[in-house]
């Protein structure tokens, strides 16, 4: 049961990769009810309300769901229209969907789920006070749903269609005062409403913080995609031989240079996501597991958020090439990649936009820039976007060569300094706009939303490169450690558009694809696909044999993922 | 019947588009059936074999199939095994499968088809002739399968499952002598086989040749995805919208910036493929309707295997962005985007593997690099790499500014200079690797695939660019000539990398969107998605309206596209 461990989250977003590598579909329906039901109720609820929704789910009592997006707003959430009303005389909240646009859409385990997490704009005597999540009874543990209210089924996806996504819609559905999660917000016994925090964006940011862990969970899940549809992709071209010299054997498709230039930076990647990804869950696990309020750890929200975007778009992107590289065999459902896709190409949509996501990763940086120089005048910040130290760093570029890719410390200090120019020039431009020129807000940032996302990759490319550089730096095996650099520099010299270099290291790095693939360490059953080695009854014709690795390497590797 | 109008292939093109936007399965079953069976008759039979198979095909009498591919040879086409070796004292061709790798695989219509068109090595008298094609019985008009051959089904694939790929394999299947397609080999009433091409290499070359049609015929499918894709895309984002300035009504969704800059530049791609794709289909019509063999039309069968990358490629990515510019509505079945994306994904694999098919054009504009030289001697050829009068736009390069994008000819001078270097470039590291250090010429060649990608690409976007420029300029309309310009010079600026123009002119095309694709004319009874303004009974919650367009506009330029 995935919620014994739910007390460290780091073993329980390991847990969600593996069981992604058996069925993308569990994994995201394990997110639903541990990650976004039970994580609202211990990020926003009491002991209590733990005790009384979190712990049933641990025993397989009843499953939960998460009922935040409305049809008329998804990624606006902020503007959702569900209402929930408290009433004096009898202490409970009326749940009611005003509107069309106010029901409750894309739930997942909307057809079976027995409670769901619900956001609505709460009022109490009248009064306004932003959205809040309340615990909504939604159908008995018969399956009987509760009168007032409606479950529609959404059918058919891309993908993920063993999870139920339904429309959940109320009408004025009365549920008891205990059922409001009041960590940020409550109704006292006199039915007067009371929060630690008076601004009502501020409190709703402080709810948002509650979804920093399932984002985690989906960074695991993605990455978890990735090294599935690269371990497939990779040991077939290690199998599948095509064209060749003249009157000789036809080489295997891994020797083709387009082949290994587009799997090998995937590869990289997905080692350098599982780095990261690690690093987020390890801070997430200090953090949660003592106890301390998400909502006050921005830098970790905003580090999630990149994560989230940058690694669903490379798997994305990843598996894409998987299936292009593996031609006809990768078209076929029984080698697994169309599936992988199909199932995970919503990651780069739900648990927040990615293009939302960046502007959450941008927003955090302007605001650790401003309070850079709170004290200082405002010409002060103008004078420093001229010369700032960082800025000796631009004299160094001419003598820049390729040889220098090796050299770590400056390419970090490149990437550094690629975000903090962009980080400078975002804020001069919106202060230019807001400040001086008096643009309202949201047109401001509009009209520089593509510099706002190039500053959240950079930053996301920054912090992942480190965390690839530090577990290269950590590694106790030479040999591995040597591996490790040279996928890592193939990576670098991609993002530094070395073409030559990046031929060659791209070609040196396929040397070692298998052994990497299989430290990946995915059982069998997981990968199941025939052309990886998997031979399948009703498709034997797709059976390439496992090509063989080189053991050695193969077990030192696999301890250190 | 599609198959009426084979004789202006245009016609059918077109054809083939709309059919293919009501349905990608229906249109490729159709690929299949008219273009790749029918193809293979008409291109590589004799008046005889098209009376007999082309003409019930018309009259919907059976239908046919295409085997080519097998378990063991899918790009390297040449390296088949399946045999058709010559019996004199029948005077029969015997079809046999002599291994597992030798199996037809991933043939469309297998389980339905009566006839196919399958490849074969044939041996007369003992002596091997290369692959040529022969019209094997498959099943009779009951369906039943005639002795000695097997189909398989190979089920379930990403998409196009309503096309019914199977395996097909012969065990010592004898045909009639007149059932080998003989144009360019045959044998004689006394067993002697004849060919008016003697080299092997160049008589297969002629045979794939036929292909070439069915190639574009695969570009106007992906053009049509394309179109509809951006259709469903653009139309949802003039109706949703999402966040706003405050205390304000949320905008379209497509005001965002990064939705805008996501989409635009894919329109005017369509756009550029539109008015290549029928150019490739005039110079097609012109030379199959006047009975040349398409086999001396080498540049045409360059660029029809370069535009079935370029577009397939600029397909899959543009409907991965429709997908997420679309949220969760793009990834619900009702609103066509998944269809249409695991439908069109294998675009990229068949009729060539687009890796294939770049090779395929960069060793035509080899050959014609080298022509160009043939009488001189191979240190002119150096000579001229250095200082080509092309070389004197590179001086003009150092005066290069934004403003210069609005000149044309320029630029188009521009792109023709890009691919001359690369044609050069690598012509000369070509020689350098084989003639000079005597490389293997596999090797050579492999290692420096990425520069044939290069140029082949280089080649694309230079004729793609041209035929934009063409119909700008020959567009009657002045209004439509604006609207097209403006959208052209949007696809030049991103080319060029000039960020802030490209910024610019995106904006500006975003607001004749509407006007562009409403000029796709894809009736309503096709578009059939919901969140594109055509309801749905089982998914009513996905109806966004209309948006309305400006009907002008959309009369005029309806009437050129």
């Amino acid at each position: 049961n995935p919620m014994e461990c739910f007390e460290t989250s780091f073993s329980i977003l390991a847990f969600g990769e593996v069981v992604s590598t058996a069925d993308l579909t569990t994994g995201v329906k394990m997110g639903v009810v541990c990650w976004l039901f039970g994580g609202a109720v211990v990020n926003l609820g009491s002991p209590e309300h733990i005790e009384k929704w979190v712990q049933p789910i641990k025993d397989l009592k009843f499953t939960g769901m998460f009922a935040m997006t409305e049809c008329g707003h998804g990624s606006n959430v902020k503007g959702i229209q569900t209402q929930a009303t408290y009433d004096p005389a009898t202490k409970e909240f009326v749940i009611h969907t005003p509107c069309e646009d106010a029901k409750k859409m894309y739930i997942g385990n909307a057809m079976q789920g027995n409670y769901a997490a619900v956001f609505a704009q709460l009022y109490v005597n009248g009064e306004w006070q932003g959205p809040h999540c309340f615990i909504v009874p939604i159908r008995d543990q018969a399956g009987k749903v509760y009168p007032g209210v409606t479950a529609v089924d959404m059918r058919h996806k891309e993908g993920l269609n063993g999870v139920d996504n339904g429309i959940l819609f109320f009408d004025s559905v009365r549920i008891p005062k205990e059922n409001l999660l009041n960590k940020f917000g409550s109704v006292s016994q006199h039915g007067v409403y009371e929060s630690p925090i008076k601004d009502k964006t501020a409190r709703f940011n402080a709810m948002l913080a509650a979804l920093t862990p399932t984002r985690i969970a989906l960074v695991f899940q993605a990455v978890a995609a990735m090294k599935l549809g690269l371990t497939i992709a990779i040991r077939y071209s290690y199998s599948r031989r095509q064209f060749g010299p003249k009157n000789k054997e036809e080489v295997k498709i891994i020797e083709h240079q387009t082949q290994y230039l587009r799997l090998m930076p995937h590869l990289a990647t997905s080692l350098a996501l599982t780095f990261t990804s690690r690093y987020a869950g390890e801070i997430l696990d200090e953090d949660v597991c003592q106890g301390k309020d998400l909502v006050n750890n921005r830098p970790l929200q905003a580090l999630v958020a990149g994560l989230k975007a940058y690694s669903t778009w490379e798997n994305v992107g990843c598996l894409q090439d998987c299936r292009e590289c593996t031609g006809g065999m990768g078209y076929m459902m029984e080698n697994r990649i169309p599936d992988l896709k199909c199932d995970s190409d919503v990651f780069v949509t739900f648990e927040g936009d990615n293009v939302v996501m960046l502007q959450v990763v941008a927003r955090d940086l302007l605001a650790q820039y401003a309070r850079q120089y709170e004290e200082r005048p405002v010409l002060e910040l103008l004078k420093h976007w001229t010369a700032s130290t960082a800025d000796s760093l631009r004299t160094s570029f001419l003598a820049f060569n390729t040889e220098v890719v090796g050299c770590l410390s400056f390419l970090l200090k490149a990437l550094n300094f690629r975000e903090r120019v962009l980080q400078r020039s975002l804020s001069a431009r919106l202060y230019d706009k807001v400040k001086k020129k008096k643009e309202e807000f949201f047109s401001a940032w509009n009209s520089c939303l593509h510099h706002v996302v190039a500053l959240a990759l950079a930053h996301v490319h920054r912090v992942t490169l480190e965390q690839f550089w530090k577990a290269v730096k950590e590694c106790p095996e030479p040999k591995d450690q040597a591996l490790l650099k040279k996928v890592r520099n193939q990576a670098l010299s991609r993002l530094f558009a070395f073409a030559l270099q990046f031929l060659e290291l791209c070609k040196s790095a396929k040397e070692d694809a298998l052994t990497v693939v299989s430290a990946f360490n995915i059982p069998a059953s997981s990968v199941q696909a025939p052309i990886a080695g998997n031979p399948s009854p009703t498709a034997t014709w797709t059976f390439y044999p496992h090509p063989p690795d080189s053991p050695g390497a193969k077990a030192n590797f696999q301890a250190k993922l």
